[in-house]
């Protein structure tokens, strides 16, 4: 029997013991947007950290000027070297009242068709797609007491949160951090049957602003219409974003956006994808965005515009006559190709002061950043795990683009000079940034297998 | 020494008592649009009702659907009798954050230049107001026994959350409820000397509408642009509903909207009004609305429309990337002269709907809804008012209008057919509805004063 196959066999008859592991992560409400869970966040690094030494990693919980860093070593072994990058932290769960169970309580539960699927915040973002790997590695180190590879693990706290504190930490520990190919586990799927590696990823520019007018929340009676009404300011500025045929109308906003190679277009034209049944999953029907473009490829290769939060007001039960001193919304741009986030930034808060009236205010706060990215799939590395994934899944891996960004693949890219490999094993229906986030099972134990496969073949 | 000097003296000898009295009914949270505060609301009506008996009425707390109301008689005496209406609600205090105490921890602030404000929600609006009257008719019962005219004391616990539970209540116990004359004390003085009768009111229509998209909150990674984002929809409904000169754009908005008479023109024109005082006031400097009309002109006699609230996806802190799956506004008009409320209400309905994508829905909730009031100043009850105010604060009084609403007042008008008076004694700057709501005490002490002549002159 070969290492790969009792690898393999281990992986099978561990599944509990993994599954407990993953639970005790889910169970740490790491959610880094939120100030009141940061001594919570801390603790989920330090669990990964002890995790990670007890499978032979040299781990470390590294200091940011946010939440930390974990970092593990094991460098024994020859054949090329990989950085492994998953993130520890989740999202919120407002609205708490649509899950079915607490968030940091996960289960398994058994579906109608008989399958499983992992319940709970972060079960498939990232830490149940994370622990794959980890989970991979454990198995090596079990078995065969080694790894395939020289790897190196890196798991941020901070992605669902802007992620400021992972470039300069790149920057800082670039020799560290050195290797010869990055692999990163937080994408999807084609569909249940298919594999994919990941080789487009949209950019992101996240942006807030709160309008203020009058120095005080006004009776609507006593001062309507004649009062600045913040909410109608947020309005107008959140209509005039896109024109009647859905395209954004910043100035120069499609700038470095170049039509679809006729290439990935055929490619795409073969992955069985229908506007229909992406909609129908979600309960709509209607295309919005552009007009005259798939679905496909608006989230795949076409810039967004999306509004994420707004308010203003008194939103309450029942009604109040008010005329708000402040509104405010949160805005995102998704980005595609060579399209440059400082100049979609500026030319968005130019956008928003030009419909700001003299005597109201506005104060801009810059959130994410990051350029799109696309790979060459031509390379090596992505033929090797473009093999294994096959292998496990029983079915060709696919090369596909995501409407998502993953800001840390540009800067692994840029600051530490790689290929990045992204491969996952989310699927669309996972409900990630929901209630109800959920991972199959299914996922979470081929995804194992995957990447116990995926490092044997690196280091062939 | 007259029965009215005597009563005058009272007043001014038992400050102190009247001030106490209003601190007690302050304290209680009289919230009527949110049911959390229900108990406490019917409390606050069972202290009125007690407060009233004490001094001579035969008061109890009517049950409604909803919060109860107070009803009190004083029948003896001869001359017309007078039908008084108050509400002892209150709004909510949100955002709490910016009040500078407990809303419901009443105090008496002296400022910089050594005159004083009452502090607390309700203050002015309208448990300050109310109890002006009640300490009047306690001064003519302490001192004389008696009140110069039969009085009923109607005290109502919804008005601040939609009032659908008072026209009934009228309309059942219209002979119980029959006068000659209404009071109401709930409108403004024109300014701190000069008290005015307000013989104009906007009417309103309050609503609500919720869109609904996808079946959760979506990834705005993996569906922006091409999923509905309710967000867009609510901002480009607000944003269509005034066009580029600041007039409303519902159909048939202006049916029943006269030019103003210039009869009334003249008169406001005298008055020293200026839109640069009345929007420095504020903290704002250029006249928002219909462009080339005043502000007085606009709050008084044109229509408005108002986003009082609106919201939907992530508003706390941070950045979360998600396309909500519900967005919805709180939007009131104000309506003048012969605006139909429901042709309002309907035309603002169709034009959400045709602004709903085919895969989305969208629900309604209806708020409040009220005529506009015009009264005829030539009438009696108008000029002994105006008299009686005139001889308390030494400058004639003014016949103004109002922006705001009081829905009981054409209420009463069409279902007890009396005439209107209302005279009240809060000013522009008391914060009604926000953050640190006040009433002087001047307004407090010769508002009580003026009711104690009103009742005189009103018997005469």
């Amino acid at each position: 029997m070969s290492d790969l196959s009792a690898v393999l066999d281990h992986i099978d008859r561990d599944l509990d013991g993994a599954l407990e592991r993953l639970f005790a992560t889910l169970r740490l409400k790491s959610i880094s947007t939120d100030p009141a869970y940061a001594a919570e966040t801390r603790r989920c690094a330090e669990w990964h950290a002890a995790d990670l030494a007890a499978i032979g990693f040299e781990a470390s919980v590294r200091d940011t000027p946010g939440h930390p860093i974990v970092v593990g070593h094991r460098r024994a072994g020859n054949g090329p070297s990989a950085l492994f990058y998953g993130h520890y932290d989740v999202q919120p769960v407002d609205p708490i009242e649509l899950w079915d169970d607490d968030p940091f309580e996960p289960s398994l539960k058994t579906r109608a068709d008989g399958t499983k699927e992992i319940r709970g915040r972060g079960a498939a973002d990232d830490k149940g797609q994370l622990m794959t790997f980890v989970e991979a590695c454990r198995a090596w180190h079990a078995v065969a007491g080694r790894l395939p590879i020289p790897v190196t693990v890196l798991l941020e706290g901070e992605e669902e949160s802007g992620g400021v504190n992972l470039p300069p930490f790149l920057d800082a520990n670039a020799g560290e951090l050195a290797a010869d190919v990055a692999l990163i586990c937080d994408t999807n799927m084609w569909d249940r049957q298919t594999p994919a590696i990941t080789t487009m990823l949209r950019g992101l520019v996240a942006e807030e602003f709160v309008i203020r007018a009058a120095d005080r929340d006004l009776h609507s009676g006593f001062y309507g219409s004649a009062a600045a009404n913040p909410n109608h300011i947020v309005g107008r500025i959140v209509a005039d974003l896109h024109d009647a045929d859905g395209r954004v109308t910043l100035p120069g906003f499609y700038d470095g956006v170049p039509d679809l190679p006729d290439a990935l277009r055929r490619q795409w034209e073969t992955l069985g994808f229908t506007t229909e049944a992406f909609l129908g999953e979600i309960g709509l029907s209607v295309p919005a965005g552009e007009k005259g473009r798939s679905a496909l490829e608006q989230v795949w290769s076409r810039p967004s515009c999306q509004v994420n939060g707004m308010g203003g007001g008194y939103q309450g039960d029942g009604f109040k006559t008010v005329i708000p001193s402040v509104a405010s919304a949160k805005v995102s741009f998704r980005l595609v190709f060579d399209q440059d986030p400082a100049a979609v930034r500026a030319a968005f808060r130019e956008f928003v002061k030009a419909r700001v009236p003299a005597d109201c205010t506005v104060e801009f706060t810059a959130h994410s950043s990051g350029v799109a990215t696309v790979f060459d799939t031509s390379r090596d590395v992505f033929r090797r795990t473009r093999e294994a994934l096959s292998a496990e899944w029983g079915k060709d891996a696919v090369f596909i683009g995501s409407g998502g960004s993953i800001p840390v693949t540009s800067h692994i890219r840029e600051k530490l000079g790689m290929d990045v490999v992204m491969a996952g094993f989310g699927l669309s229906d996972d409900r990630i940034h929901s209630p109800n986030e959920k991972y199959d099972l299914v996922s979470f134990h081929k995804g194992i297998r995957s990447w116990a496969r995926i490092l044997d073949a690196l280091a062939a």
